[in-house]
This record gives C-alpha cells, sequence and structure tokens, in this order.
C-alpha cells in the first residue's frame, strides 16, 4: 500500500494526519454538522460514516448531515438504522432513511440542489463543523481531488471548522483532471459572472478542492469501491416515453425553433432518462449535442460512442455495475470529454438560464393544468426529494416533465385533478411526456392546457373521470384555474379507501 | 405643439410617419398578436389601445396582448370591455378583465416577468405582429425613449414585425437619461453574461429602445397623462407587518448575517411593502440601503430624501397622485439615483443570485408548511397574477412573505392548512410576517416550520383550529409533510357554504 500512498498522498502534511475512521468518528460531538461528499451513491466517504454508526450503537448523539445528494448503504442508510441524525439535507433515495424520515423520527429538508451552497455562504443554516470529503488523491499543492462526484465538497471544505479526507486507494488516478472546481464568492463581495458560456469545455476551475492543511484534523484511509446504481434498461413504457419525446424534439426542429444540435441537454436519473439517451444514440435526427446536466448514467457513455454528444458537464456520475467495473479505462477514454463541476456551478440559474438548456426530468404526478408533483406519495410521504428538477426546470429554455400514465397496475393515474403536492407549478412546465403522448402547453391558458393534457397524456381508462371533472369544475365554480375543492383529491382518497383512483360510476 | 414636437421627435424619418390612432388601429387583424409597452399603469399607450377598443364596438376581431405587466383604464379596461382580446399574458390587474378572465371570455396566461421575453426569443409564444410603445420622445439617433417604465418593450420592438409609437407630448424631457437598455442575446449565440454588478449605479445599456425605422409603421401623438395608483397610507396593522419586518432584518444585523446596509432590496407593490419602506425611512438602524427592485412606489423618494437609499433600480413607476403631480421635478432631482432596466434584467434569476437580493412579497394566502398562494382567490379565481414575485423569490438572498393574518373581518385565515393554489413552494420560503409577528423557517423541516407558522403569525382564533388539524395530521397520517387530503380544503369550504372560516367545534 506504501507504493500507492505515495501517489495518492503526495503533500507531506497530509501524510502525518493519517488516523483511523474510529477516531476521526470519536471526535463528533452532539449537536454537530457534518458537510458529507457524495452525490447519488458516487463519491461519499464509507468508512467514516460507518465508523460514526457504529460508535452510535453505543453512545446517544444527534448530528445534522448535509451532502451533496443521495449517499448510499454505509453512509445514509448506516447513519439511519444508528439513529444518529437529527437533521438531513439536501436530499436522500435511501429506504431506509425514507421511512425514519417520514415517521418523524428523522428531520429532513428537501432542497433545491444549487441552494444549498449559497445558505451556507448566507449563514442562513448555521456553520458546519466537520467536512468529510472522499478523495483519490491530494497534490503537492495540497489539493484535494475528489472522486465521482463533486456536488457540495467545495463549500464544505471551504466553510467548515475542520476538515476529514477519507482517501479511497482503490479509485483509478484517471479521476485527476476530470474536476473543475470553481466556487463563487460571497454576495455583496464584489462576485462575478460565474464563467460559464456557450463552450462547455473550456476549464474555468481548478482540478481539486483548495484546503488550508492546517484545517486538515484527519485522512483516512478507505480501499471502499464506488457504489453501482440499478441499470435501467428501457421497457416498452419507458420506451414509448422516450419515443414521445424523441418525436416532440424532432418537431421543433423541423418547426425551427431548434437546431439539429437542439440545445444543452438537461436529464434526471432513472429509466426513461436513460431510454431518451439510448434513443438519441440510436437515431440519426440529432448530433452534435452537448450535455449540461446534473448526474451522467450509463447512456452519456453510448451516446459520446455514436458520436452523438460532443462533451458532458455534470456534478456526479451514477453508474451501473458494468460501468463501474470499467471505470479506470472508461475515465482515460473519456477524460476529453466529460468535466464534474460543483453542483451549484452546474445547476445554477445563472449558467442554465444563459445556455438555454433544454430539460427532462421525472413527474411522480401531474395535474391537469400543469402543476408538478416530484417529491411527495399522497402529499405527505416524501420519496427523495426535489433534487436538482427545479433547477433546471424553472429557467430552461424548455421544461419537458416525463411520467408514466398510471402506476400500480394502472389503480394509480399520475394525471389527476390536483396534485397533493407542488414542486413545479404550471408557470415553468412546458411539456407533459407519457407513453400515451405529448402535451406541449406553451403559450396555453390552463383551461387550454387542461384539454390537451387530458387528451394527449392520460391513460384511456381514466380520460372519462377528468372530464367530467374539469367540466363541472368549469360549470360550477368557473375561474382562470377551476376546481372543486371538495373533489380535488378525491381520487387519491379512493385510492387510500378502495385501492384504485378509477371511481364508482353513480 | 410644433416646438415640443420638434423637441420630442429628433429624427426626421419618424416625422413622416405620424398617424392617427385610428388609423393605426385599422392595420391590426383579427388573431394578430400585439406586443404593449406598460408596466402598473406607467409607460402604456392610451390613445391606441383606446382607438382599437372603439373599433372592436362595431367589429369582430380578437387579438393576442401581451405587456410588460398590468394596463390601466385606456388600455385593460377598455380592451376588455369591447372584448377583443383573445389571449393576455403576461400579468393584470384590472377589476373589468379580471372578471372576464375568471368567467372564461378571455384566455390569461399567468407568467413569471422575466420569462417573456426568453419564450419570444426561443419562438415559443410564437410571433408578434405589432409593438406598440409609448415614447417620451425620439432621439437624432432614432432611440425610442420610454417613459414611466420599460418592462418588455425592447423585446416587443426587436421581434415585431411593425412597431407603433404612440408618442406622449406631454410627458417630462426628464425622462431622457433615466432608461438603462439591455437587451441580450439569443441563446446559444454565445450568450454574454448580464452585467449588473454589486455597484447597480453604472450604466449597461443605451438610453434608449434601438429601432430600425423600417419597421415603424406609424407614430400617434398623445397628450393623457401617467396614470396615478391609489395611494397606501399605513394603517395599523399594515405598520405592524413592517415593525416585524424591521424587526427581523435588525436581528440579521444583530447576528451578524446583514451589515447595516443589509442586502439590494426588493419590495412588492401594495401598502405592506410602502410601510416597510416608510418604516426604514424613520429608522435609524439601516444606511447606504440599495434598492433593486421591479416597481418604485411613492417610499421609495422618502427613502432617498432621507438619506437611507443610495440608489434603486427598477423597471417602472407606480406612483400616487402627489407624485405624478410633481413627476417633472421630482424626475430631475432624483435623476442620478435611478435607473429603469427592462424586466428580464431587473428580475433576471442571474442578478438576483448575483446580488443576493432581499425580497419580500405579498402573500394571498400561505399554509402551515410555508407554501404561498400569490393569485388564485379560494384556488380558481385569479386576482392579478404572480408578477415578478418568483423571479425574486427562488433566488434573493433572504425571501420573505407579508400578509395579514386574516381578511374579510376575520372569517378569512391567511394561514390555512393546504393553500388551494401554490405559487410559490416552501423550498424557497425563508419567512413569514403577519401583525401577530414573522416566523423565520430557515433550517427547519416541515412539521418544524409549521409549528413556528401556527405560533408566530397566525391569528389567535385560528390557532385551535390549525393545532388540531396539524396534530391529526400527524397522527393519522404522518410523513415528512403531514395532511389529511379529505380536511386539507375544509377551512375554504366552510368559508364557501357558512361564509367563515371558523369551523363549528364538535
Amino acid at each position: 500500500m506504501s507504493t500507492d500512498l505515495s501517489k495518492k498522498i503526495r503533500h507531506e502534511a497530509f501524510l502525518d494526519k493519517i488516523v483511523s475512521a474510529e477516531e476521526a468518528a470519536s471526535w463528533i460531538e452532539d449537536g454537530m454538522t457534518i458537510g458529507m461528499s457524495g452525490f447519488t451513491l458516487f463519491g461519499e466517504p464509507k468508512v467514516f460514516p460507518k465508523a460514526l454508526s457504529e460508535r452510535g450503537k453505543n453512545e446517544k448523539f444527534k448530528v445534522n448531515i448535509f451532502t451533496g445528494a443521495s449517499l448510499g448503504p454505509d453512509a445514509d442508510q448506516a447513519m439511519a438504522e444508528a439513529d444518529i441524525i437529527n437533521l438531513r439535507l439536501p436530499y436522500q433515495a435511501n429506504p431506509v432513511m425514507r421511512k425514519k424520515i417520514n415517521s418523524g423520527e428523522m428531520k429532513y429538508i428537501d432542497q433545491h440542489l444549487s441552494h444549498t451552497a449559497e445558505t451556507l455562504r448566507q449563514g442562513n443554516l448555521g456553520k458546519v463543523d466537520y467536512a468529510v470529503i472522499e478523495a483519490a488523491a491530494i497534490t503537492e499543492d495540497g489539493l484535494i481531488i475528489p472522486t465521482g462526484s463533486v456536488g457540495n465538497s467545495p463549500i464544505f471544505v471551504e466553510k467548515a471548522d475542520h476538515v476529514i479526507i477519507e482517501l479511497n486507494t482503490s479509485t483509478p488516478d484517471s479521476y485527476e483532471g476530470i474536476h473543475d472546481i470553481y466556487v463563487p464568492k460571497d454576495q455583496g463581495d464584489n462576485r462575478e459572472a460565474i464563467p460559464v458560456y456557450d463552450d462547455l469545455s473550456k476549464r474555468i476551475g481548478t482540478i481539486g478542492i483548495k484546503v488550508d492543511p492546517a484545517k486538515v484534523r484527519g485522512v483516512i484511509l478507505s480501499d471502499r469501491p464506488d457504489i453501482p446504481s440499478p441499470l435501467f434498461e428501457p421497457n416498452e413504457e419507458t420506451q414509448a416515453i422516450a419515443d414521445n419525446l424523441l418525436d416532440f424534439l424532432a418537431k421543433e426542429v423541423e418547426e425551427g425553433r431548434l437546431g439539429p444540435n437542439l440545445a444543452p441537454l438537461q436529464s434526471g436519473v432513472g429509466s426513461v432518462a436513460n431510454a431518451v439517451l439510448s434513443g438519441m444514440a440510436k437515431s440519426d435526427r440529432f448530433k452534435n449535442l452537448v450535455v449540461a446536466s446534473e448526474v451522467l448514467q450509463d447512456g452519456i457513455f453510448d451516446l459520446i460512442d455514436a458520436g452523438v454528444v460532443d462533451f458532458a458537464i455534470a456534478t456526479a456520475f451514477s453508474l451501473s455495475k458494468k460501468r463501474v467495473d470499467n471505470l479506470a479505462s472508461d475515465l482515460e477514454k473519456y477524460k476529453d470529454k466529460i468535466l464534474f463541476r460543483p453542483q451549484e456551478i452546474t445547476n445554477h440559474p445563472e449558467v442554465i438560464r444563459r445556455l438555454g438548456v433544454i430539460a427532462f426530468n421525472t413527474a411522480l404526478e401531474v395535474d391537469i393544468y400543469g402543476n408538478v408533483n416530484s417529491t411527495h406519495v399522497s402529499g405527505t410521504h416524501v420519496m427523495n426529494g426535489i433534487g436538482g428538477s427545479a433547477d433546471f426546470a424553472r429557467n430552461a429554455r424548455i421544461t419537458i416533465f416525463v411520467t408514466q400514465s398510471t402506476a400500480k397496475d394502472g389503480n394509480i393515474s399520475t394525471i389527476v385533478p390536483f396534485v397533493t403536492h407542488v414542486d413545479h407549478t404550471n408557470h415553468e412546465v412546458d411539456v407533459i411526456v407519457t407513453e400515451q403522448g405529448y402535451a406541449d402547453i406553451r403559450g396555453l391558458c390552463p383551461t387550454d392546457a387542461a384539454e390537451k393534457i387530458i387528451e394527449n397524456c392520460m391513460h384511456p381508462k381514466y380520460k372519462a373521470q377528468a372530464r367530467k371533472y374539469f367540466e363541472d369544475a368549469k360549470a360550477k365554480r368557473g375561474g382562470n384555474t377551476p376546481h372543486l375543492l371538495d373533489e380535488a383529491f378525491s381520487w387519491h382518497i379512493n385510492l387510500a379507501e378502495k385501492g384504485t383512483m378509477l371511481l364508482d360510476e353513480k
């Protein structure tokens, strides 16, 4: 290990600081706030949170855990199981943690992913005691080279009183050079423009995170590999959604609103996003695309291989086992096609509006007027979180939400009279896509949008009851956005009582 | 009039184009889209829309009317009465028009005020046939000098096939030099950063709107004066809200999160905003403030006089009769303290995030978790529109919503279990202020936020029933955001049936 280690830790001041995970975990006090690296299971510390969770089994304490986004089994899950978290933000996706949150045992703030860094800078979330950052290496200059995500690590390192580095000796050396770390100044301090322009490949920052060595209290060694995500192979329904979305984009090109290289693309994580990317790789309709996204999934490599995508920006990987196993060689191969930036930069409203991104994200439910719920099942139980979807949706050139028209064997219609929780208002929703078709609601008033969403996107078996609600609401109440407040949630209530959103005919 | 006219129209090509309002109105064809200047009753064409409305009394046609924001009696109201509008966007505030919208006789898209220009640029709203722009003068270089607002006029002039200028000979000459017109390039065309930085007084554009004289089909003469808005004198309740808000800001300074010059301020239009500004003028707690807002009300002049505000940016005036009558001398006096920019620049997410604006806007209703309804009474009937509130709220350093805790003699609680329409999600709401107190919900999970909003902001007579809903929702349903879908709108339904949100005790 020592040969490796001299390559991985190339600055003497850090070599002296190697400690065990248990020792580092012992420094944490009840009530502290820890900022951890990690985003969609990539780049998170693994042995530190595990050690902290172990300590929690014998000792009563609680900490606040702020991250980039979702962490995996050794972190979010282990800490949730050990009941050591008071407050968690800005995003999670772990089933055990989700259960603790929804039972009220853990506090959770679902935050826009571009906002966390700003709120820390503004002092609006209190201070960060420790930053715990997974690293691929520490350079001669004392830069921390992150691994498969950047996330909020730069702001955590800047704002924390102390830094703990979890150096992962199993990570490919080729991580070095893939990151582009730019940290904005404080507001009111002559802050400059974020220097991201049309040429996305132009570097704006450094290859690693600057840290004052005096702030680094410990370096932990780890060899835990990156965590693969499930592989999302397209099925018939996700393929149909992807085809509809590609048809919409083709029409935009045909009608001259977009060129064949479209506009920078952002895609959410999941099966539909992956199916769309695969569809683009197979299609010859679009070329010389660039990706300005939050997360890179497997599909991005296919698109680069197919010569469809020229360059991609993101803050993290989310890769399947196959890609994780090939990561070292893939990083070499794709290194000049990819840059990883802090999540406040990839998701920055300034950057998204300037570039004119096309954003497609997944909806949990959509209402007939185009309001979108991305997070809360039946309005109460949070699934994962809003993530970066609203960062992109609000400022995109075209904002697209995708969903299958039904769920749970058709007992749930994802298109409902009134969403039980609003994450995206219809002010910022342009196109809804399901396997049934797409509704382009740009330039439509709410009632015209409703006609189109019901007609083009709903599953046929729910159309009649949607039309009845809509017509009754217009006739009995009226307004620019007709609703019947005593029936608005009747489909959800029916589901809770009878197991289906299909109402009895009367 | 001729002496005036040579001062007002200083470019020959335009002098040849003088036509009557009736003639210009006759050019408009059924189905056309007209982009009109005007914002909060300032800077709108008056004789053209009046003539178009007259024509509509004898002839059946409909047009789409896009503006900056709300127009007055000779425009929005006249056109609504004449039934000549198919689609209106992005904002209105006229009672006659509101009625037509809510009865379904007129289509209305309530749009973020920073979005209209971008959607036109992207081709997402179709083409603009005519731009009709009120002007204070036309310069030697052929620049159109706007009057009391800039709004969306620059993009309308750029994108329209034809331009009609309504030259208002009654406007003060001192309007010249107060405008700062900057128009971003198209997305994908190497768009640059919006060059607004901490020194707000630094000009970024031209003193007027560039126009190709060949596109100008007609110049109409008008002498209709600017339209005053009601004067919002503080009453006991608005004063209490203002005091609570000022206390909150003072606490931010005390705890070191803000300096005594705070951060650039944005305030919505209305009585509370004016009371806050008056309160600031009287207080010696804050100094050397700058305003980065959308609209300047009377209060801003008091603040400048008191030496509290050094500089103010906006896109429009909204002034009372007293200030309108003194406008010519006021413009001279305050000219070096004020700049008017296009609404896409004042409200630009890039600018708001960079500067770190403190935004306070009025809510129609707020729910216990901090979601805000700014627009729809009982979820169906639109009042005015979202305006720029969300442009500011999403990206502000601190986002504050103010409202009186009750309305209609106490029969309505403005704090409810579930808002009937969501304009601002709780992801972007930091502080709620009523006359009862303020709830700073930064860093609080939804249930902790609910405790604080109920305790600090609700009217005492609604607290018990709010606590009952909240406790029942936690006990019966749970989740990160506990709700009971069959009771969520019960207060509103009670109001509709019994005239009060106060529920009967059972």
